[in-house]
């Protein structure tokens, strides 16, 4: 039965309702559509819609349901064609002609965008707790691990000697703006369009603030067209997504190149490993290439949904029912995947020796030329006599450190005798100890700072 | 139990489990999965891998599974990894330890290729027809009313008298390109990946001619890397069914504004319209707001799906995985659609009265400055002395045909008093007989040449 | 010339180099990289590595070249590889080997996201005028058309009567959060990576935090790797313009619609429109149509850039130069287009009298409803009698009001004769009268609201 | 001047012009655009419009104008709104009043369809030949390094022994598929649209096949609507790039990595790669990078110009402006990037050295697999024996082929002293002899299938 039926004559053709149908997915807002119905009601008998008796009524009737969802007893049938249609069903069941008053100047229009808004605002508290384990887990890691060494890449070719700690790092940054990005978002959702009616606002006079505040909202929408229209925030939500998913991608690309033989930097525990069904020695890292996979996915639906939203005329569409599989999509893959990342950091087991080794000499040719610039010769230039160096000893087949002080003065003679100091990865490290650099201390600094927000956050 | 344990210590993680299984979507190449196990149980056997005895077993094996699923009686369960392991599994309760040697020289690599490889060619004949019947509701319907005449639009605005068939016709000829992409594609799906083991071949003399063969292959694939990490076919679909449904959703779009109280030119019969929750007198052509905005979804799929393969490097990588959820949910997304397009195309109530009293004097400007074409005025002039007309009916508000002649004269006195004639919808139309164009005859020739062609596909 | 030619012995490739240098789109950051190069001399020398006499020769030369970019004299030649390679080379060639000083510790990797940091904090400010100067041209067309009636839509369908502010006002709260986004990212924007070197840091005792403070940024960054590699901010710009563009898109499908023959509520100052070649009555919402379609572009930017960043390996990857003329192009669309929405806003004409004509007394059955609600129908039911009383009507061809007593009271006995009174748009109206509703007091709320939020704005 | 300002009164906004003008990129078209028109001057004059005398005018007229273009005089001016109208106007400064009738019965919009398609048909065999180079490349450098045996990676894990060439053939297949597409998709370029006018044909007697022959085009087009507004073959050429241009994206990931310290595999030719403005060692593989980097920039090219014919209402609507842009960027870097993919495959340097010794006893687990199978044990306990020895070789820290008899034996007595065997990388290669398999045999037939395919593709 739908709850529109009234001018109709013809029947719903069968295609029909099983292409609008959107009882297999809306139904994960069943709890949040009780409660604002809960709240609603509430508004009606304020603004003497309803009877305190009435009201009763429809508490009691809702509370059951709130119930049945809980205990998972809810049964939607073939015939609800959304979760509304379903709740106020299952309404008039419990509690008779009453609940037909409950929709009293609420449409559909205002009732889900509510009932979204109100399900994200339940979603984004664990969200934020599971970034914040994730940003944990690579805080962790880095403070026990700040005595490795292992060489700092750009291009993919060796550049420069960096803590393995520092490295780690830089991902605690990426999720700090993840999460601050989350927190914007959260603002825009925080607002409650309860009341705004199919398109026009409502007729009965609610009181909308109140109404708001009842549902944990900051404030009511300002536009009541705008209100039902709006899915900013469902765009948002899948654009926050898409770009965490991206620095996922790029931890899991990094890593799976480091679990390679031929790196063999790192090794995943074997729990988040798996095999060949042909190749017995195999052991691939399919959860980090998921993870980078995935991106695909998450950029896509994001995509997808500003495309959909992309030249729709003014008013509530029903093209606007494409927001939530997207969604829903999209935030359970999130939710799988920040703790799986988390464990992953973890358990991750890290070949220091495999990292010392891997590190050539190449990794110091910029402290060769510093060490130039330090007897006075101007950087550009330095670094073109260190290339001329660097070219030599490919020529030769050894590294810089293997050509001889007459090599190199023959290059240029204000290369002296005490170059070789700088074949040292420690040394050239410590360094680089001004604010956000690879040295030790800096780097401590850099966790001492990461910690403060992390409990900043956890306070707030 | 996994197929792949024996280097393996830990246990794998159960989120990890989570995230990479795939059987709860997999699970519908399982008829693919057992018909390419036969196949490739009697490649083996020609091999010399099997004994005949050993072949009959896990035929029969395979046989028994084939009819579990097709009556829905096979359970995969919680242990099954996904749909290879889950069919593997069940013939090793059928038939013990000969199902072990079933994946000899095979892996899951080339199988799932070849699985995905089979399901689409099952699927695509069955998308053809779908089309065909599309394609076929649009040339009846255009067949059914080659009298009606409507404006005709560029960007929205009344441009020149047109069929409504005419206009119809024009979604058939979108359609056909559909069905001849979806040839080629079809053709480059047509290639048999099996015997490919996991990336380098296979080192059992299977004759993969004959297996491709087999299994209602033109070719076997002819490099075993490329075999296990070619997904092109997979973005060929999504791209395909993007396209497509960009075609929908522009007959979507203009018949939602043509079904506006405004324009009024249709009507949705009911069962594909629906009602509106709070406004008793709505009939919102929500399937036609859907087809529109599905849009979005489809070419998400698509852009997605091309941004997981971007970067991957050469092999299988897991990556792939999620080739499954994108396809399939874009094609039971088009299998839905298509036949209800059909259904609505055949249902659609034309407002003739409404479409011929929507048609404005401006539809006619173009042939009033043919009509000075064939005065002599190259058209530049024309189309000048024509605007000028215009602009003058503007400023006294009224239709063009209500100027007089003395008006006409004042602006070029090459307007004659013969001018008159040109304002006639049916004149205007017949005027366009070129190939291609609008005119009746030409109309029909166009109808015809689409039944010829549609009874060539049916052949075919 | 090359900055880092010393090792290499072979020539690059022409074809290499057109691929690969980015001259033609990043002199656009001229003046930002002269900015950041004073900036980092003057770092230099507070951290002993320049005297006070190099430090003087170099911001010489520096200023030289700025005034050189402001003039538009500064040649960009083939031979220069990169924006910061033309002006490196320039200031050689005005100072000589004092010029080779300046890179000392400093990389094209922290510089280049410096730049384009820089740019893009001189850019937002003039876009956040844009943005604010088209909500005022939207808040003062809605003050001025207060009393103006039109049907509202939901579904392109005639749902409840509205203001036309009320409707114009929905644009003001999209444009309040394109804004408050755009303060958003440039919070992440204002962070300063010049000091990160090339991915581990600066082994010089540069004080980060006063250079960070002397280019104008609030902090320098936190972690050397991440300052180089990060390109979320440019994301997040494409993400913004992306969004803002898809409801400029609405805007424009809005009012392509109303400016239609069949609607005519609007039209297009001639300044707005084109005509056609062919055919002489044409008045085209050009300008609205590439306003819809644009949405498209900067979708696909958007998209494209975050799968460009998807799957990276850590540490700065040349994929980056991507970012430029995806930003460069997306901002430079939006920029132009904004000033001319607020043009188009403001010179829009309104038929208000086709606008009233267009009100269909299906706008009132909502009205209707609440009519038997006040009569203590439950709403549900409400709903269902005039649904019936729609269909009376319909099947008789008369509009709503037409029903007679009688036939109203067969549909049911609890209408009234005085039921008529709801056939009123302008009581309809008044009754939406709490937040955020259509009725005129609660619009001019509304705009009370915007106006204070404007001049807030303008303020900070 | 406009070619349509009759009826208008206003000027135009110098931002609409600035917003709306296309004649900033589509004057690559004017070449097109000449040769469509003195075509259609032909059919004008067969369908006897022009006499012979005012063909001969406009034929002249157009031809200066194509040596203009040619030369480069060609001066498109601020007035020129777009190609076509800059040749109009040209024309009419060459001819005088008779340009005015070349656009008799003719359109932009079939004019720019034509012209688009010309266009097209010009690049296509260009792309072809590139395509059919880089092929070439491939299949030389692959003939020419049949002994060079490397790893074969799956999930970048060590999988199975493989000749480098049968890696390198992988790449073959894909470009032949993307040969192939590209051939689909010229068969729907080849349709001539020219004489379908505005949108409901032309009232000239054009014959439009004559015209579509003179054209080089195959067939008119169907339907006179459809043809204005058709934009498929535009998708489908982007959709087609971002599909090419991913493959290259894989074929530049796997490079990279394999130019890495760390893998070491092969060594760009100093031409194919930069340097560091800072670390004076580095050798950054930029162009392999940017190949990457710009599979982002194509898949969003084609998804932004899907989503822009998202929900377009019937017609031409300016919306499809956005076609040309996102087309020529689209193919202007597939036209630089091939030749210099074949370039860079031809000079690549392989290090046979580092190949052979970066191969572990582990890609031979397979084979030791099918050693047991050959001795009568099914295959998948065979997997877990093997399985269990290499758990066992990592646990002592050997290679597999270090364990001793005693210790296989202690697995599993099934093992024979004959199993060290397995221990040769040659004999597991030459054992995948199947077709499409890595033994040299096949891959040399994979050559020869691939030379006689390219001479195909250079006969037809």
């Amino acid at each position: 039965m739908t709850l529109w039926g009234g001018c109709f004559e013809g029947e719903t053709n069968e295609r029909v309702r099983q292409f609008g149908d959107s009882i297999s997915f809306d139904r994960r807002l069943a709890a949040a559509d009780v409660r604002g119905s809960m709240a609603y009601a509430e508004a009606l008998h304020r603004a003497g819609v309803l009877t305190a008796e009435e009201l009763a009524q429809l508490v009691a009737g809702l509370e059951g349901i709130a119930d049945e969802i809980a205990s998972g007893e809810l049964v939607v049938g073939a015939g609800d064609e959304d979760v509304h249609s379903a709740v106020e069903r299952r309404l008039t069941e419990r509690v008779g002609a009453t609940a037909g008053k409950l929709h009293t100047g609420r449409s559909r229009n205002d009732q889900v965008a509510t009932d979204l808004r109100l399900y994200l605002m339940g979603v984004i508290p664990r969200l934020r707790e599971e970034l914040g384990g994730l940003q944990e887990a690579v805080v962790d890691k880095a403070a026990q691990h700040l005595a490795v060494v292992m060489p700092g890449y750009t291009h993919l070719q060796q550049a420069q000697p960096m803590l393995f700690s520092h490295w780690l790092m830089s991902y605690f940054w990426k999720l700090e703006r993840d999460a601050n990005r989350l927190l914007d978002v959260e603002g825009r959702i925080d607002v409650c369009p309860l009341g705004s009616g199919a398109v026009a606002g409502t007729a009965y006079p609610i009181d909308r603030a109140t109404l708001a505040r009842r549902l944990g909202f900051s404030a009511p929408s300002e536009n009541s067209l705008d209100a039902v229209e709006d899915r900013d925030f469902v765009a948002e939500m899948l654009m926050w997504a898409a770009l965490l998913q991206v620095h996922l991608s790029t931890l899991a690309e990094t890593l799976i190149v480091w679990s390679s033989t031929e790196f063999g930097f790192i090794q995943l525990a074997d729990a988040y490993a798996t095999g060949s069904s042909l190749m017995p020695q195999k052991r691939n890292p399919d959860t980090l290439e998921l993870m980078r996979g995935k991106a695909g996915r998450l950029i896509g639906l994001a995509a997808g949904f500003l495309c959909t939203l992309k030249g729709l005329p003014s008013g509530y569409n029903k093209d606007l029912q494409e927001d939530k599989e997207a969604l829903f999509d999209s935030l359970d893959t999130v939710e799988l995947e920040v703790p799986l990342a988390a464990d992953l950091i973890r358990t991750l087991e890290i070949d220091t020796d495999r990292m010392a080794r891997a590190c050539s000499d190449g990794l110091l040719a910029t402290d060769l030329a510093d060490y130039l610039v330090a007897r006075g010769v101007p950087f550009r230039r330095s670094h073109f006599l260190v290339g001329q160096a660097v070219l030599r000893a490919e020529q030769r087949g050894v590294p810089l450190r293997h050509l001889t002080s007459a090599e190199y003065a023959a290059i240029a003679p204000c290369f002296g005798r005490d170059l070789y100091k700088v074949f040292d990865l420690r040394r050239s490290i410590a360094a680089r100890s001004a604010r956000g650099g690879t040295a030790a201390d800096a780097v401590k600094a850099q966790i001492d700072e990461a910690r403060r927000r992390l409990s900043a956050a956890r306070r707030s």
